[in-house]
């Protein structure tokens, strides 16, 4: 759901942006079914010139509704793209404001979802809530390897048209000579990839922030890891409860200062991938 | 809907054809919806020897119809095939006539269609009807590198089950020494990038013509191109109509008349695919 | 089907398996429909250590179930695992009893099955049950060229999450170098190529015997050829009745006594695959 919104802003957006630089104050509303018609809107909420003189960053946050007009999705991203008119300057920097974290109070729990009889053992795995520590490292263990085949077809199904991603006869001059995994993609395998360890994370109820430290190539193998950051208790339900709040990163250009010194990521030999940070709502027997 | 019908004709038609020539005089009956069952049936409307002696071409006409009986499709192919019996000759050419164009009086406007509240904003672009010019090309721009996993996705799921397209271990020994891509999916190429300069075109009426030019293979890029060939409207309908009447091509062995000389597929470096010839029905307010 | 309720069974029973040695007594139950949800138990029914003293054989029967608790599948299947603590030995070997084939008393056929309106015209063949002999050898001629990609989509659809089908940078340290493709993808494929001389067979009843006698890569063609082996009657029925109740054999190392001599797999070049024993429920208007 939030590539097929993501994607619907590529053209107005990010078609021919330099990079996507970052996510941050994403919240998940009404939940999505089959049959569901997606809209998205952007409005942009800030404006930076980069000092090279070519390049800016623009902030925009986007809104996806369902056919009722409920927000199903709201986000905040960030893109570098290049001027129009390279070397003139002047505009005043813009930027908007952006929380560490969101709060638990904007979470959006489904009004009608009753968790009296989860059943942990179709779910895959007994770890709920209570089980977590704040700063438990959970190594996901498995990788899955991406073709190009692949990424186009979960890309194309988005509905995301970006160059970078179809046109190899492009990309063959392009800055790596080859097409780029779509970030969402490698995001949507992390998070699949964390089943194994987060089985019971049945719902994604922010984004506190998210980056594409770097890009994702057909052939290369994607593993996950995460960090519980913290455990939150959602205002009003004793059932659920959201875990990793994990701090977003706005500082574009350097290695995320968040990331532990044990990386497994950086352990022997190399294991590509976006570095997603996701956090979701867990069921919980007794707060 | 036309690879669905297209794919149950070819254990019949075109199994082990040299050469799937050309297409013309089609038109698009009722809608199509997910849950319908279609059917094909083809007759052989004409037959024509070639000099070599070993092969002739076969002229079919196909009809799609679905569970009611009702024709989703009807178009008219020729497929050069292999004689039984190389040399022996004597069978009179028999050549159907077939139109230059679909006159508009025979489109098949779906009954129910109903555009006042069309939304040019949700579909993606202002440009209508009125804004097409003859003779005006437009560049679709974008372009699909196609897989090996891609086609045959595609192709199976129309259940095409011809053997060019799925079995290396044989192709290698042909004519290509691989695999070749099943026309009509880069014919779904070129209608889907089209989107991009097209994008109210929302129905096919018919095709005039289409000719696969030259074969497309994994690793190649589709770009695809439109000329608006002419304007027409739909008698007793005045809120849309017929665009770019393409005039089909039926000399099955030079390059075709009817092509611009700026092809912008010839500009630059190669750019592959099918020259595919198609024309839409287009919204239109005001005639 | 029949993948579904494997894949549920890899993280308990195959994940680190050394090799997946066999399939029996399998009985397909109610017919599964879209919607229908799956679920997956197994029970240990016999164990048996090799003379290495490093693995073992675990014997497991399987039985995958709708949303009303129905019996959809049950088999049994045997699979090579290593020892938790190598060279440590005294379990007594305890190998199930298996039946040679599955008896036709055991076949599940639909209650509400009708097959007064048959159309052999819409199935694609005219020939039923009492058209093949015993003894009978049927290539079924197409071959299907498998890519990375469309192994892994398959296997993921299945959730089969064993690391040998989708983790290149684990696997190109691992026994062959490369990924290997799921065994089951290569039986459905040997069943669809299958429809090509058994296109009536609309039903699968049984799975006597099955084994994966050579590992299959990207890059392989997969063939497919049947030997009609008996014809069976299902009591009370009249209508319809079985064919080719393989024998299944589970002799782990040797090739296949089963095997015809003529095997056109050994023909020519080389043409991979599972040998996929399948055996089928075919139509039939007079006993």
């Amino acid at each position: 759901m939030f590539h097929a919104v993501f994607g619907k802003t590529v053209p107005d957006v990010s078609l021919n942006a330099v990079a996507n630089l970052g996510y941050a104050a994403g919240v998940f509303g009404v939940p999505v079914y089959p049959g569901d018609t997606l809209a998205a809107h952007s409005s942009v909420t800030g404006l930076k010139e980069n000092a090279d003189g070519k390049t800016g960053i623009v902030y925009v946050r986007t809104t996806g509704t369902n056919q009722k007009g409920e927000t199903a999705l709201t986000y905040a991203r960030w893109v570098m793209v290049r001027k129009r008119e390279p070397g003139r300057s002047g505009t005043p920097p813009s930027i908007p404001e952006l929380p560490e974290s969101v709060p638990a109070e904007q979470f959006v729990v489904p009004t009608n979802l009753n968790l009296v009889r989860y059943d942990v053992q179709a779910a895959g795995s007994r770890h709920r809530w209570s089980d977590y520590r704040e700063g438990e490292k959970i190594d996901h263990v498995d990788g899955a390897t991406i073709e190009e085949s692949d990424h186009m077809l979960a890309t194309r199904l988005f509905q995301n048209t970006a160059r970078v991603h179809f046109n190899q006869h492009a990309e063959k001059d392009g800055r790596f000579g080859r097409r780029i995994v779509y970030g969402g993609h490698v995001i949507s395998l992390a998070r699949a990839l964390s089943f194994n360890g987060l089985a019971n994370a049945f719902r994604i109820a922010a984004i506190n922030g998210g980056r594409h430290v770097a890009p994702t190539f057909a052939g290369d193998t994607v593993f996950a890891w995460s960090e519980v950051l913290g455990r939150l208790t959602v205002p009003g339900r004793t059932d659920r409860s959201r875990s990793a709040p994990y701090p977003h990163d706005r500082d574009e250009g350097s290695s995320l200062p968040g990331l532990p010194r044990e990386d497994p990521w950086r352990q022997g030999s190399p294991r590509r991938g976006a570095r997603a940070r996701l956090h979701g709502t867990y069921p919980q027997v007794s707060p």
